[in-house]
């Protein structure tokens, strides 16, 4: 097809494609003439996941770049989700919270450790993710507003059974260029589904104090 | 306290607690000669909630300044979580999802309202986190990821118990400001804690696939 017919397949203006092309996020279309190329369903599969990264997934341009280029080179569900998940930015890290030689310091490091290992949760020490929580719990710390002792635990064991749903999501998919969408798909651009559950279910529990009468 | 000292309490540089002022985030201290403020504990107490929401909630300025307003406006528990809910951005929506008229169109707006009927939550349908899940579901639809029948609800329903611990978290605080305050940090801060939790989930999950054999 065309980019004209592209970009009204996916909703994406000639514009943006001609600049995801320069920007090598967009594999370029087989040329027909000196001024024309041809695009097939993988570009218009390789667009939608572009637009779904950048708007719902809110990454940036070069943010963008790095997931396509492990979804390009994982293999498998476990890989995908892997490569992706390490190449996503950290959730509350868009900004460094740390000053440096601050991280040793604190004891929310061993509290991280000791979490996992309640847990009984496979993590290596060196996971964005468990530095990313560490400065968390940190920041938290600093503005007089810890987790309760178990209090952590308990949200940890629901995020258990909603990375349970995650993973029920990714299997059974067996082309390896979709299976690491799917990836990027449950990973950047369905966690924002759960907050706005969670923000629903807080606005139903909200309403029900004031109608049950206990609340100011 | 001199403005040095509540830098110092805070972590916070002065040049970035002067623009806080100047940008009315922060209110001024008591005049004690021509160019010298006295600053008290509430400065502080403020300053690491403008620091967390810029920082781990990740908000820009201008949303800083709408979550401080309905900080200083809420009364209770209720009031607090509700106004300081409306007042964050919404989840997934960083930039516009929707092409203008496209809304009203699909059926993901009659898929949220059927969910809430049958959740029995109490949610209005202009409440801004219903507008942001149906533009969700919608985005996931037009990327051939929508959730198989039944998963949206078993995601609620985690959503649902989440959400419980949340409001556990802000009850038997009596001070209104501590308690608004608290909202915030519940609200804005915390989300990414429980992302973060929900990805070291995934990557256990993942490692204990492979471990058993089962993975590509």
């Amino acid at each position: 097809m065309k980019i004209s017919e592209l970009s009204r397949q996916t909703g994406v203006p000639v514009a943006s494609i001609k600049y995801f092309l320069r920007q090598g996020l967009l594999p370029a279309g087989r040329a027909t003439a000196a001024t024309l190329a041809e695009y097939g369903e993988e570009h218009a599969q390789r667009l939608r996941l572009i637009k779904a990264l950048t708007t719902l997934g809110g990454l940036s341009i070069a943010a963008t770049r790095d997931v396509l280029g492990a979804v390009d080179q994982a293999h498998g569900v476990e890989g995908a989700l892997g490569a992706v998940s390490y190449a996503l930015p950290v959730p509350g890290t868009a900004q460094p919270v740390e000053s440096p030689g601050e991280v040793a310091e604190g004891g929310e490091g061993a509290e991280v450790a000791e979490l996992l290992a309640a847990l009984e949760w496979q993590v290596p020490g060196t996971s964005p993710h468990v530095k990313g929580l560490t400065a968390a719990l940190k920041e938290l710390r600093r503005l007089d507003a810890q987790y309760a002792p178990g209090e952590l635990a308990a949200y940890a064991r629901l995020a258990e059974s909603v990375a349970r749903l995650d993973l029920e999501r990714a299997v059974g998919i067996d082309d390896p260029v979709s299976l690491a969408e799917r990836a990027v798909v449950v990973l950047a651009v369905c966690a924002p589904v759960f907050e706005l559950l969670r923000r629903l279910a807080q606005e139903d529990q909200v309403r029900r104090r004031v109608a049950g009468g206990d609340g100011a």
